[in-house]
């Protein structure tokens, strides 16, 4: 994980503390993280345990449960940069995802997917994420551990580390404009060997 | 079909035909169809079932054999623009597998990957394909339906409708500069549901 991760972020993600990640100057009280929207620029900070609760009252983020889900991003068409924010509950923890449009190459917008854990970079590890597209007889999905909400969803994206999907592929998958992202997630297979031992 | 086909191509590629695809001035004997290897940009012209043995024997393009194989991309780091290409026999079929790294934005090469039938777009409608990468904990499927060579494959790339990856992607993927491909070919679900009939 080392180099996707915030430089600053390397000797105390796993204490569950964000350092400044966006490089604000001021000094962060190590038992706060600051909120997780991305694009908000919101200025909370908090414990971990009540990201999900700042999550849904301020920014009005919805739950989805259940191991399996589809979430329906809508208005696909909307200039870039815009973000559709969902999160996912279930094998129980909290997950974000994050279906970002942007342009790394002026004109040219693109669609960028993660999951984040909304909790530690240790905890993550335990688990595998999909996330599944399926229309007009294609089907692309994307398997990998999220990452914790304590690491920098924009280091995630700028690295292209993620489901990465061209205006033209976001337009065949999409119907009428909205996109139906299949999710599922599962404790990944070390942790399952573990427990079978 | 009709968005990303060549425009020429519409009413007579379901007979074997391949209009000039690369716009030649050349009027084309109707029982011919040029070569199929892109950017070799070779003169030859030939009946749809002698390309397998053109290919094999004037490009030097290896066939592997079954319905599931790996295929390894080599010195992935070469410029852009770069083609790899291996044929693939399963099923009573032959099916070409290209892989391009090209620069879509200049200085930002990415990698195209696709599956072609040496056929016509009615047989090649008949299957599907798999292209699956799996590294480092994260996996990445592409399926859909198999053009024929006697599209454009340079079309399908240009449209992006492909499996595409990033640079940072492709080296997450790669082991020493090298990718390796899962591919799988099946029978499509029209095709089985007439059969059990």
């Amino acid at each position: 994980y080392a180099p996707t991760r915030c430089a600053a972020a390397q000797t105390s993600t796993e204490q569950g503390i964000l350092p400044p990640c966006h490089h604000h100057e001021t000094v962060h009280d190590p038992q706060l993280v600051p909120c997780t929207c991305p694009l908000f620029s919101c200025p909370w900070e908090g414990h971990l345990e009540v990201v999900v609760s700042h999550l849904r009252q301020t920014h009005r983020i919805n739950i989805l449960q259940g191991a399996e889900i589809v979430f329906l991003a809508t208005d696909m068409h909307l200039p870039a940069p815009t973000d559709w924010i969902i999160m996912h509950s279930c094998l129980g923890h909290q997950f974000l995802l994050v279906l970002r449009k942007q342009e790394k190459y002026e004109g040219h917008p693109q669609f960028f997917a993660t999951m984040m854990l909304i909790g530690t970079p240790t905890q993550a590890d335990n688990f595998t994420y999909r996330l599944e597209l399926n229309r007009n007889q294609r089907r692309l999905k994307w398997e990998a551990t999220p990452r914790s909400v304590l690491e920098c969803v924009d280091s995630v994206i700028s690295d292209g580390d993620c489901l990465v999907l061209n205006t033209s592929l976001a337009q065949l998958f999409s119907d009428n404009g909205s996109l139906a992202i299949g999710i599922a997630i599962t404790t990944s297979k070390v942790h399952n060997a573990e427990a079978e031992m």
